[in-house]
Formats: C-alpha cells, sequence, structure tokens
C-alpha cells in the first residue's frame, strides 16, 4: 500500500471532550467493497464529509478509482492494488489478496510499532465472509470474547430501533457467548443511542422460562445472574414478533437464527412492497387511488426502507469494523458511514472494552464453539 | 365421555372414489378450543357443515355449551367434562384432564378394539405444546417417524404458497429428522395442493453448500441422497428471503428456527398494517386519501391476512391434527376446517404413511434428539 495524503488527518491530534466524544473521528472506507464499488462508496463519502466538520476520511482503493477523491476537504488517499470479489472464498481474501482495498482499510485501525492507530472505524460493503475473517485476524478480538458478533438495528412499532445480534457471524453458539452477545449488545446502544442500561431480551419459542433448547435455557440463567449482577438489564425471553414491536432494546441469539429472522423480515417486506405495488397497478381506478395516496404511501416507504438501518456493528474486536449490504446505494452506504461515525465518536470500542472488562470477573469463558471464520483463520 | 348423536355420521360408510379421494369425511372438532371457544369454533363449524355436503361433523365440548349443534345436519355431539386452558401445562393436560374436550376429540381419531377410528381429521385452536403432547400421546408416531412436525402455510410473491416446517414441535433437530420433515412436507403439499414433486429447500444462512451449522451441512447430504434415489425434489440451501420469494414449494427447518421465522413474520406484518394506518390517519388530507385509496387497501389487507392461512398440519401421527392460531376468529377457524377437510379426503395420512414407507429402507434412522413433549410423554 502507498499513502498520497492530500490534507492528513494526522494534522489534528484527536482529543476526547469533556463530554466524552472523540474528536475528530477519522473514518476509513473500503472504496471498493460492494455490487457498486466507487460509483457509490464515492458520493456517499463525499456526502458525509461535507456534512461532518470534525470528521477526517481515509478513502482505500485502486489508485485510479480513488483519484476523484484527491482534493476532498480532510481527506487522505491510500492505494491498495487488489480488490476482494463479493463471490471471493474467505481463504483468498485472507492469503492471496494481501494487498486488498478491504485488508487495507482494516490495517488503518492497528497501531504500527508504538504509533496510534490512524483510524477510528472502518465501513465496507464488501463480502461479508471476507470482513469478518480479515477483521477477526487483523484486530484480533479483546481480552474476554472468543467471538465477534454482528448487530444491526431494525425499527419497530415504538417509533425506535431494535438491536438484533448475532446475524449470521456465529453458528452455533454456546449459552456463554449469548451473555457476551448481550454485553456487547448493551455497550452498542448505550453509546449509539445514548441509551441507559438498555434492555436485553433472548429469542426464544415462548416466553416462559422452561422453553427452548438446552443452550437457549442456560443462556436465559447467565443472563439472569448477570441482570442480578447489575452488568445488564435483562428483559427475559422474547419471541420473534418482539422484535418489531419493540418489547426489548436489544435481542439476542445465535448467528443462524438471527440471520434468518433478518433475511426473513426482508423477504417479506419485498413481497408487501410488491403486492402495494401490483394492488395499485391493476386498473385505471387503482392507478388514480395510487396519486392521491402517492404522498402517504412514500412517506410509509421511507418509513420502512431499509436502507435508513443500513450499517451492521461487528462487535467484541480490538477495532470497530461496520459492514453493510452489498447492494447499498449512496443512501444506504451514508447511512452506514453516519453510524458508524456516531459509534466511533461515542467510543463504542472503549465503551464494549470496559463492559466486558467489568464483566470479566463475573463471566464464565465461553465454551469453545466454531464459527465460520476460524477454520480459516488459522491457516491464514 | 358421552356420545348423544343426532344424525350419526356412521351412517354413510366412508368408501374411497376412483380418484382415490375420501368421502363422506368426518371431521372432528375440539368445540372448547382457543381464546374464544365456542363462541368461534360453532359458528365457524355451522358454516363449514352448510358449505361440504360430504363431510360430517363431530362436535366435542361441554354438554351446554355444544348443544346449540344438536340439529346441525350431519353432525354428531360428543361431551367432554373438563377443558384445557390455554395456560395450562403440558402436564396438566397430559396427567389430570384425562376427560378434556382436547383429548376427547383426538381419541375419536384412534381405532376402539377392531372398529375404524369414526373420525378422520381433528381440528382445534387450544394450547399448542398440550395438543402436540396429547396427540403424540394418544395417536403414537407412524413407522420410521420419531417426531412428528408442525407444518403452515405462507403466501409467496409467486401468488402461491409456501410451506413451512416444523414450527416449534422440535427444538435440536438432528440432520435425520430435518429429512423427514423434508420427505413429510412433500406428501402434505402433493396432498392437499395437487402438486406432483413439489420442491424442497433447507433453510440456511447461505445458498453454497458449506454454509451452516454441521447439522445443516448433514442434512443437505442426506437431502441430496433421498433426491438421487427419488424420494424428493431437493432445491438446494434456501435462505430466510427465500420464504416469501416462493423459491421453493417446501422450507425445512428446525423447530426453533421456524417458530422464529414465523413470528418475527407476524410481527413484521402487524407493524406493517399499524405504519399504515397511522399514515393515512395523520390529517384530513391523509384520511381523504384512504378513503379513495380504500378499496385498493382492502384488497391489499385481504391478500396478506394471515386468516387465510390458518390451520397448521401436525404431520407424523398415526392420526390427522390440525391446529390453528389461538386467538383465531370464526374466518380462521373456518379456513382451517376447509384445510384438515382437504386433507383427510385427499387421503393425507396414507401419503404421508407410503412415503415414509416407500423411503424406510433408504432413510436413515433419526439419532436420538429430544422434543419439547418427550419428557412429559413418559411421566403420562
Amino acid at each position: 500500500m502507498s499513502v498520497t495524503a492530500t490534507t492528513p488527518s494526522k494534522s489534528t491530534p484527536t482529543s476526547r471532550s469533556s463530554d466524552g466524544v472523540l474528536s475528530p473521528v477519522c473514518v476509513v472506507v473500503d472504496c471498493m467493497g460492494g455490487d457498486h464499488g466507487p460509483s457509490v462508496t464515492l458520493p456517499a463519502s463525499r456526502a458525509f464529509i461535507d456534512k461532518h466538520p470534525e470528521a477526517t476520511l481515509i478513502i482505500v482503493g485502486l489508485p485510479e478509482a480513488i483519484e476523484p477523491a484527491r482534493h476532498w476537504p480532510r481527506t487522505t488517499l491510500v492505494a491498495a492494488s487488489e480488490v476482494v470479489a463479493m463471490d471471493d472464498a474467505v481463504e483468498v481474501a485472507l492469503r492471496r489478496k494481501k494487498d486488498s482495498s478491504m485488508r487495507v482499510a482494516i490495517s488503518q485501525l492497528k497501531a504500527v510499532g508504538d504509533k496510534a492507530p490512524v483510524g477510528h472505524v472502518c465501513v465496507s460493503a464488501g463480502n461479508t465472509g471476507a470482513l469478518m475473517a480479515l477483521a477477526r485476524y487483523l484486530l484480533k478480538t479483546i481480552q474476554g470474547i472468543d467471538r465477534p458478533a454482528l448487530a444491526t438495528v431494525l425499527p419497530n412499532q415504538n417509533d425506535g430501533f431494535t438491536t438484533l445480534l448475532d446475524l449470521g457471524a456465529n453458528v452455533d453458539c454456546s449459552a456463554e457467548h449469548l451473555l457476551h452477545f448481550a454485553v456487547m449488545g448493551s455497550a452498542l446502544v448505550s453509546a449509539v443511542d445514548g441509551k441507559d442500561r438498555p434492555s436485553v431480551g433472548l429469542l426464544n419459542i415462548g416466553e416462559e422460562v422452561i422453553k427452548g433448547s438446552e443452550v437457549i435455557k442456560k443462556a436465559g440463567e447467565l443472563l439472569r445472574q448477570a441482570h442480578d449482577r447489575g452488568l445488564i438489564n435483562f428483559y427475559g425471553n422474547v419471541e420473534g414478533n418482539d422484535i418489531f414491536k419493540g418489547t426489548a432494546d436489544i435481542v439476542v441469539c445465535d448467528g443462524f437464527v438471527g440471520n434468518v429472522a433478518l433475511k426473513t423480515s426482508e423477504g417479506l417486506a419485498t413481497m408487501f412492497v410488491s403486492f402495494i405495488k401490483q394492488e395499485f397497478g391493476r386498473n385505471l381506478f387503482t392507478k388514480l387511488a395510487a396519486l392521491v395516496a402517492m404522498p402517504v404511501l412514500t412517506h410509509f416507504k421511507n418509513r420502512i426502507d431499509h436502507r435508513r438501518y443500513a450499517g451492521a456493528a461487528l462487535l467484541g474486536l480490538r477495532g470497530l469494523v461496520f459492514k453493510t449490504h452489498g447492494s447499498s446505494d449512496k443512501l444506504a452506504f451514508e447511512v452506514a458511514l453516519n453510524r458508524a461515525y456516531d459509534a466511533a465518536r461515542h467510543r463504542l470500542l472503549d465503551r464494549v472494552h470496559d463492559q466486558i472488562a467489568a464483566a470479566l470477573d463475573s463471566l464464565p469463558s465461553a465454551a469453545s464453539g466454531k464459527s465460520d471464520s476460524e477454520d480459516v483463520e488459522q491457516k491464514a
């Protein structure tokens, strides 16, 4: 990689204000990630930097791709010679493409020698498996956590958000992993949404304590113990419908279940929108009705627009990484940049670290399980 | 229990027509089940029997509750002295309330001595756990199946239905259980929807064969082998969004995942409808727009109305039981009666039995796992 600084971000040392907010925050962008690459990430990054005078940017990508950003304010360009394709196997990202934009972007979050890292948070729309494996390999997990988790927000009926984790980073979780997710999710919500003692629900197939698998029942016990020790604010078991009801601020589940819940919701939302379009497009009368109802329908559509909820946080690493959907357009990518910026600004990394450290003595260590990236990591 | 026949269903012996359709079909109704009991089940049953001249009914419930059905056509009343409450523990239903309407209703599906069972299918809106445990205890599983599964239909974007199973009868499934679900789901869809060789998708967190837990990967292998032997038509892995896309006719998953997917969808649908109401109720203009758009919105609402998809089949038992939502209203309960009637008429029980029997030699027996009702069953 080669650095071609324009207005280097390092000129202003980062400080912490009296209210604990970090400034300026340096956001690192994997310019090449996602289905659309620079045609989406660059305009979104430009809009972001124009709106945030206290932010700096590092744009990472192929030299010719990032060239348009050369004269942007508070922006540093970092060249990379390779790109992780959306369908590259994790092994390829880890072992072969060692100068990929994704890898170089994540590396900006690492301390080099006694020098502090230059970036505070990295955002990529690239290949999820590759991003998780690279982030885990390069940054390592924080002490006490053996598996990073992927967390996103979903809208709920209370006009708020429900944070759901894990979303697929971990299949086959132990009860201890679910407890770790609860602690990390709590840190995320208190950092980003400023909520004190957010409530945590354990996703189950019934509200009763006796419901669910052995892992879930044990997780319920651990979460209750953690609640009694003041580590988290445990609500109890919740069911699938509670995610959108807003019963708890945070819903924890293993990555398989979270991924299915998220994708099932995406599928249903798509079907709804397509049904509404079909109904209003049926004949002349319905088309006229659509014209009259248009402002209302547009408002509704914006409200359920999944792009407004873009940006999933990868939690439990010694660096802050946000992943956004491969199909992200400019709006979605900008929303993800904003979320990542807010998280870094409110020191999400320190908070997760502190909360895990505070809980470490009383947190049972997780039984050894297997995450998708583990095998590969060892090979890298 | 005491039988007070009016127009006994036994007067016309059931026969099989040349196209293999059963007639007349005797539907047994647990009149007391559900949040609303007889106030819903009786009007729905009356509408059902009036519309199906080839059906007969057995109405089971407290004598005073079922009395209004005394002079209905082709209807037999069977009294029970107890009712399983919606919040009764499974143990209570199995061990204490031995003359409950639910238990008596299911018993109508059992042969007594050398006499054939009087009922062909039983429908209840009662307590799910109790219904599954009682059905399993009284009817037993068919040879080759060690766990019954609960299957429902959901609408999809192809204007068709996707059948999803299991929905919560089994947590912690083995790969073999998932294969059994695939065979039973195929029998259900070919019986009820008349579809030849319906396709089966395995719910996973990615389409690639290497994705998912060890159980899922092994299930994928078993399903491919079953496909190669012509037992099922295996599509491959599907993701959550494929349920509503209609990628495969049947989607199989363990009961925990299926339950979360179903309830998450219900929660999202409820949120959508509430958001649409809020948007159209915002001010005078939006209310006028709602008036104009009303016929379109009503059509849309009917299309996504979950009551149209009521009635989940409990598969793998030596008797046919349908479960419908506790909150079912008259429409939902009538839809469930229709589905149950169609399934019995098209000999779902024989078909599952035949398909499982045909597959038995090549089907690996399921590793011993644990279902919610197993413990209790042994105690009963």
